[in-house]
Parts: C-alpha cells; structure tokens; sequence
C-alpha cells in the first residue's frame, strides 16, 4: 500500500515541467494572480499580566563577507549555514523590537533601522512602523524606549526618514556606559577611521532628540517588570533586560548572539559586529549557560522571527527551541 | 564589567512583585489597555513560481489522554514534552490548511475543521476562514480543494457552520482509497462503535457537497505542480502532495506524524489516531528517512505555524528546524 519512492517523487516534478502550461500562460491568462504581499509582521504573547508584541522591522540578506566570523573560515561558516538550512555565502539578518504593554505603559525595546532603510533595501528593512501600526498600536502611544545600544539598527528607528522624532511622547532611556562611550568626544577623538561612522549616527540620531534621554545603570528596573542586565561586550555598554511578570520571564538578549545558526549553535565564534570580541563571547557563553540551566524563555533581536526561544546546550554549543506560534492569545 | 547573575535576575523579578502597582490598578487606569488580539494567521513563501500560503485553523489544547501515544508511558510523554520546552499533561495540536497558487489555479489543500468550530472551541479552532480571508483569499475563488484524508479536522472545513459548501466554485478530490473505505456501507458496518461517527461525519460533508467529489489515485498529477503520493496507515488511503516548481519541492506531509515533537523525534511511537498503527510507523520512518537525506523541504499539518520545516536525524528520531519567517515575500 505504501508507494512512496524517490522515483515517484521525481517522476511526479518531471512531470511538472513537461505538461505544465505555465511557462507558456503567464500572468495575463491566470485566474489567480499572486498577491506577493506578506503577512504583518507582528506576533503578540502573555508573560503573566504583560502583553508582549514582537514587531520586525524586516531582514537584511547580503553577500556573506570573508570575515564576517573573524576566528572561522568562510568554509566552516558555510558549512554551519547548511547545517542550518541556510543558504552558503547569503547572510539574513532579521530585526525584532519588542513591545512590552504592562497596563500602565507602553513599552518599546530597540526600534529598528528605521523607515529610511525602506529606500535603502528595497522594502526589506525599515518596515517597523508599518507592523506596529498593523498591530494597532501608535508610534505617539508608546511611553518609554528603551534602547540596548547604540548600533544603528538599533537606535535609527527613533527618527522618521527625514530625521524628525516618531515617539513623540516617549521617554528615552539609553545605557549610561553606552551613552558615556559614543557621546564623549575624547573617545570617537581615539577611535579608528572606520568606527567614526557608527559615532557619528549615534550623534545624528541624539541630537535630533535635542539629546534629551534618560541615561539608566545595570540592575535597575526601569519600568515595572523590566529589569536592565549588563551584557556588555558588543558594545561598550550593551545591555539586555530581564522581563518578569506573575512568575514568568523572559530574557531579552539584545545582540548577545548575532544570527543563532551560526553563533548560538557556534558560542565561540566572533560576528565583526563585535567591538570587544573576547569580552562578547564570555558574556555570550554566561548567558546561554544559565539560559539553558534555567529553561528560561529568551527573546534575540537577530533570531528569525518571532524571535522568541528556549535555549538548551547541543555539544559544544547552544540550539534555540523556537516557541510553538499561538493562533489566540 | 559583566554583572548578570541568577541572584540579579532574581532581584528585578521580586522587585516586581514588591513594587509593582499593576496588582492595585488594573485595566481602568491603564493608560495602554492590552490589545488581546492576535496577528492574522497567514505565511506567504514561493516556491519556484509558485506562491503558497499556509493559513491556520487555530489550535487545540487540552489534557493529555493517557493513551495518547497507544505504546508508550505517559512519564515518556511528559518527557517528550519537556525536552520540547512544551506544558506537561497537555497536549496542543495546530491544524495548517495550505494554498497553492499556481499561477492558473488557486488549490486548497485540506480545510481545518470549519467555522463551527469557533462556538465549540471559544475560538481556538475553526480560524480558517478568517484568516483566509485576512491573506486577500475569497473562499469563492478557490478553484480545487485537494482533500488529504477524511478526519474531521480536514474536512469538516468544506461546509460552513450550518452545513453548507463553503467552496462554492471548486472541485473537491479525494483519495479514491479513502473514499472506497469510509463511503463503503459494508465497511462501515463491520466497524467498531468507537469508528461509526467518523463513518458518519465523511457521509455528512460530502452528502451536503451532493457526493459530488473528483476521486484520485497517487502518483497522480493534481493540478500542475502538486502530485499525490501515498502515505497510507494513518487513514486507509491518506495521502500526501509533493508540490514541485523550477527546480524547488515542497512535500506537504499532512498526518504522517502528528506533534512532531513527539512522533518527528520517536517515530516509533503510535499517536491514538493512527488507524493502522505498524502500516503508519512503516510509512513515518520512510517519509522521514528520505526527507532528511534529500534535505527536501516539508510542510506537516499538525506543525507549529507555519508549518514549514526541514528534517534533520538525530539520534533514534528525527528533529524538524524550522524555515525562518521572511518579512518579506
């Protein structure tokens, strides 16, 4: 009874090609023109009285660069990408801010690149303010960002296209070791030639703001049931934050990993992005030690959408178990 | 400079709890009600010209039954639960209709349960409709539902809540196998009690359709790109599609396992609705086996949405990873 071969299966995409009339048909004669248009980007869960709403600002897929992994061979991140599934020499980097309602607030984490990448990629990236709007919530209803660290994909997003705040009724708040960093000029004074770009956005997108943020310490809580965490090492003064309601939590990671494939499952491996590689990969390695210890819930801003996950250890490394989307809320 | 430690985390955690005011305020004097509302639930991916859509029907949660794997100890079930990060003593089963546009036809492939699901379910299942209709789909345009097998959460979505064709311009296929079984008078009469209201839910749906359905055999070519493929034992003639276009296939599995994170990782395990248990487990390990060694794209009915994995082994089973969500199409 069971007829199932390879033969068959290869027979049947042969057949395809042979008698199919599409390539002849075309769009004018279908009956069912393809929409070619994407769901919205937005997934919304409970962490005991908090209402999560994970809004992506899309992916970025470019040219896998030689030294994209600074300790790995282009052949050994290749390798981890097929392992995963993942195109060889293609990165795709997705971008997933986090809309933290506690009743009380609206809270944003991070903002993504903001709607001027939208020209940029072609629609690929920049696409937050639309999701959060298709999740039917307000850019001017949010109370407080709270921003991880400085990099542009994370801090852009605060300015629309032609530079103008969009949370025009929010608080900033912004890591002080992070802050005392881009901002001092002594610093950027010391820095190479090629990170004068990154403290010059940090600039750009402060002073748009009249530089008028919120500066917050490590172990602080700065909005009922979000707690910062230091995990610096990406950057200066990177953070990630605790989120905890009615016995539940959820770890928000920020850019402790870059892409899971290949730096979860690979804690050893540096992504370029990394300013102080040894300093991101202890941390990295302290974090997803008691991530997998605790089975705690966990968020990354770079995990494929809707970018939430357990962590368990697999070998030398980590596998994110991503959670089981819920048709309901 | 890394100052994250269990006792930390747990600190912001009690804070919350001590000074939290959510307990004392409530809804009333949120200034950001909880919106409460899910993301439509639709995914769009193209595989070579094609354009497929999966749109959920929802999700069932509900207690474990103690034979809900017939050959194994509900411990070893909790177990599996657990390694999966998943509740014990719950069982959450999503059900993942999918369309196929072909770019001449617009193909249904099986239906969820139907909209008189929602009363029963308070909205669990039954979301097909809703969310066809959220992915720009009108049910009237669809012009083929392919039917996979005959159990009620695959074809009771062909009629609407008060018994009528909910497809009203389609042709509906069916497994000739499947339909010589359970449309069989003497069959049905040979057939234990416990069988007799699914013998009794196939002669309702397709009487209201008039018994007026396109029998298919496997190996057969559907519709231009979508092949059936036998995988009997779940049902006497379940089948599955291979779906095939420029080069890239996707093999639509529908109930060849159930939860993958039970019957994709111990594939020697029996799930209560398996109507020839070793006929099932037979055809599981051959599907599985070749699609972990051709690497072959699957979609399974029962997955997490949206339903789109590879298959990896791993140890004595198998474990899906899923294709990440593109933002974009």
């Amino acid at each position: 009874m069971i007829e199932l071969s390879r033969r068959n299966l290869l027979a049947g995409a042969a057949a395809v090609t042979a008698v199919s009339p599409l390539g002849l048909t075309g769009p004018a004669l279908a009956s069912a023109p393809p929409t070619g248009k994407q769901n919205a980007g937005f997934y919304r869960t409970k962490l005991g009285t908090l209402e999560l709403t994970v809004v992506t600002d899309g992916a970025r897929v470019f040219p896998l660069p030689d030294n994209f992994v600074r300790n790995a061979k282009k052949d050994e991140v290749n390798a981890a990408l097929r392992a995963a599934f993942m195109k060889p020499d293609e990165m795709v980097i997705p971008f997933n801010p986090t809309v933290v309602n506690t009743g009380s607030k609206l809270v944003l984490i991070d903002t993504g690149s903001g709607p001027g990448a939208l020209a940029q990629t072609k629609g690929a990236v920049g696409q937050f303010q639309d999701n959060l709007a298709a999740s039917g919530i307000q850019a001017s209803a949010i109370d407080t960002v709270i921003i991880s660290h400085f990099h542009g994909d994370h801090i852009n997003g605060l300015l629309s296209a032609d530079g103008k705040p969009l949370f025009t009724n929010a608080e900033v708040m912004v890591p002080a070791p992070e802050w005392a960093f881009w901002m001092d000029d002594a610093t950027m004074g010391k820095a190479p030639e090629a990170a004068q770009a990154a403290f010059k956005n940090a600039r750009r997108v402060f002073s748009a703001l009249g530089n008028k943020v919120t500066q917050y310490q490590a172990d602080k809580e700065l909005v009922p049931g979000i707690t910062s965490v230091a995990t610096h090492g990406h950057t200066p003064g990177h953070m990630s934050f605790n989120i905890a309601s009615g016995g539940q939590s959820l770890f928000w990671q920020a850019d402790v990993t870059n892409a899971p494939a290949l730096f979860a499952r690979n804690p050893g491996w540096h992504v370029m992005f990394d300013m102080d590689a040894a300093m991101a990969e202890a941390t990295r390695r302290k974090v997803y030690d008691r991530l997998a210890a605790d089975r705690q819930l966990m968020s990354g801003f770079h995990y494929p959408f809707p970018a939430i996950a357990y962590i368990e250890k697999d070998g030398n490394g980590y596998r994110p178990v991503p959670v089981a989307w819920n048709p309901s809320i």
